[in-house]
């Protein structure tokens, strides 16, 4: 049987820590889980409690491809209350997670060859998924004097027909402000690039506000997600905000590369969009958990890390402990009994000297988690 | 903004028919919907139930990649009781309907510029698809004295690295017997070609038992869903059945367009799996739907049919009535009241002179369907 060559795309590293932790587990070990990026609390009970009553009188049946319109009517509210942006809701578009945002975007805006610019470190799948469309990954390092982010400077010189940035960014957490997000999107639209935001981990985020590209330009894209804030991971429902002459390109791709978004999921996805009760509640947990990583990741060793404005990550330079993450990761995974990520997922150059943790789960589990990383460290001397 | 050329896909033309009924609806008028290619019934009321209490026990985030393991054992249990095929389950991966499967199993076999033959008429999608993946459709024109499935002869001379056949097929619902399917299977293999079986409509069979590709050979890649007859098509559930050389690829993948399957819709699919006596009842609907079918369109003079042997289409020549299948549409609409799809979305080449019927809906609205298209053409003359 033949393999195609786009469709060679790297491993999750991160996949070997889980089935390490897996095992260990099965084994009978009592182990704390910092390596995964999603929250532990389910949808919120509003959201179930109306798709449970749905399920009893509509067929959830195809909806329209762009999505259900109260459901896009209402995301196009949230801009108004989130950020004070008038949207309007004719350029949202529903979409099967934000995977399904990024196929999408992707294929409405890059033809085969053409190059995206990306940070490093940042979320994998861009890379996988612009290599499975035949499209390449442009790796730009970003320096951590910068919190990891890129600033126009690094892309002197760089030839893209397109920009991702997220901010909140996945591993590190930090943000962009106003005036940073404005000269890259003025850097990437002066090339006649398309500036592309993962705004996914919005509504996560502590001291201070996350800036939408949408209060800068109505030229970008934006992509968002009901996984994160919204505790909807394995529901698979995000969104996409488009210019408004993109709007008929990316309809007759989503109706036929996924026909629509899962039903179900629209439906407890507009309920989730009036849990904010819930939601603020699982917030006060992140918020906690954050203050806990703030103080003990240093007292247990690892103190140079990327300022975590946002989201559930905390990225860690451990260079001065190790050259080699992964090796890192399983020791710890042995020794502590805490599962980490590798950083070479994220930055394939530079990765082998960085680790990420998430605090996504309990406070119990991430106090717990502490404990073991600091007797660790200690014994490790 | 920048639109990709790859983006730029055909608009369907039933989406003009519906639009335009739902418009006739809004002004007060009574449509019958044979244009829809979906059950009006909802999931199994035992998998709703199911995932009911799911909700209230488990956050339902994201599973493994290739989907729930109970769910992926319980499918390759699925081949032993339709098709006495022992199937193993690692090669069953759960897609995020039919619609993922595609996207992954193209993505997985072919790179950018290779040719996919497909028959016409067929499933538009299709096509669309592998134009958004820069792939090369080749529409074979597929012979009405064969049902409107391809045969080995018309793949002479035709250059192509993947084939892609569908039994029981849309628009058509005619099925490929074992020897037609075995004999495809060998000529496409003997081209070193891949051969992609979309088996969406099994299940939905009336007189005779739709064969699987896994009965005649281990290397093929089958396309399955939950959509047709389990019932769910909102809910975005479907499986691929790879060869075991292409696990792994598809599996990574999947990982990175997908992360998962809709989690809420695999533990309904799950479910699904053991609701036969509902769904025979569904089936029995169909069949009742179809002798209505038989009986009723020769009689208002639509009589050169192929054999509809599956699925709920009847796909009617009607090229002896009209050389314009899309303005014959909106004049059976505006004067019968009856929706019906214009052949062009399935065949660009000779689908001005043919209609497809759906028969998803009710018995009571075929019945009132047909008595309205008997009524129309007696009038037309």
């Amino acid at each position: 049987m033949r393999n195609s060559s786009r469709g060679a795309v790297d491993p999750f590293i991160v996949m070997d820590v889980m089935e390490a932790a897996r095992a260990a587990e099965e084994a009978g070990r009592h182990i704390i889980h910092m390596e995964v990026g999603q929250p532990s609390s389910p949808a919120p009970e509003h959201a179930r409690r109306v798709l449970s009553e749905a399920m009893m009188t509509d067929p959830l049946g195809y909806t329209v491809a762009l999505g259900l319109p109260a459901l896009r009517n209402r995301i196009a509210r949230l801009y108004g209350d989130w950020y004070d942006v008038d949207l309007d809701p004719a350029r949202v578009v529903v979409t099967p997670g934000s995977s399904g945002g990024f196929i999408l975007a992707f294929s409405a805006l890059f033809d085969a060859g053409e190059r995206v610019a990306l940070g490093m470190p940042g979320y994998p799948s861009y890379r996988q998924i612009l290599k499975a469309l035949d499209l390449v990954p442009v790796e730009v390092p970003a320096s951590p004097d910068n919190g990891y982010q890129l600033v126009p400077e690094d892309l002197k010189g760089v030839d893209y027909q397109g920009l991702m940035m997220a901010s909140p960014a996945n591993p590190t957490g930090t943000m962009l402000g106003r005036d940073q997000l404005g000269a890259l999107i003025e850097t990437c639209q002066a090339q006649g690039a398309a500036f592309l935001s993962d705004e996914i981990y919005h509504g996560i985020e502590y001291d201070k506000r996350a800036v939408t590209a949408l209060e800068l330009s109505d030229e970008v894209c934006v992509i968002n997600s009901f996984s994160k804030y919204f505790s909807m991971t394995g529901w698979r429902v995000g969104w996409l905000v488009v210019p408004e002459a993109q709007v008929r390109q990316v309809e007759r791709l989503a109706q036929n590369l996924f026909i629509c978004p899962p039903h179900a999921a629209q439906v407890a996805a507009l309920a989730a969009l009036d849990a904010d009760d819930e939601l603020q509640g699982n917030l006060a947990v992140y918020a906690k958990n954050r203050e806990l990583m703030l103080d003990g990741l240093p007292k247990a060793g690892f103190d140079r890390i990327a300022p975590p404005d946002g989201a559930f990550y905390v990225y860690a330079d451990v260079s001065h402990l190790t050259d080699d993450s992964r090796a890192f990761a399983a020791e710890i995974l042995d020794k502590a009994g805490v599962a980490v990520t590798p950083g070479l997922d994220f930055d394939p150059l530079r990765g082998h000297g960085t680790l990420r943790f998430s605090y996504a789960r309990s406070s119990a589990d991430i106090e717990e988690g502490l404990a073991r990383l600091r007797t660790f460290m200690a014994l490790r001397g």
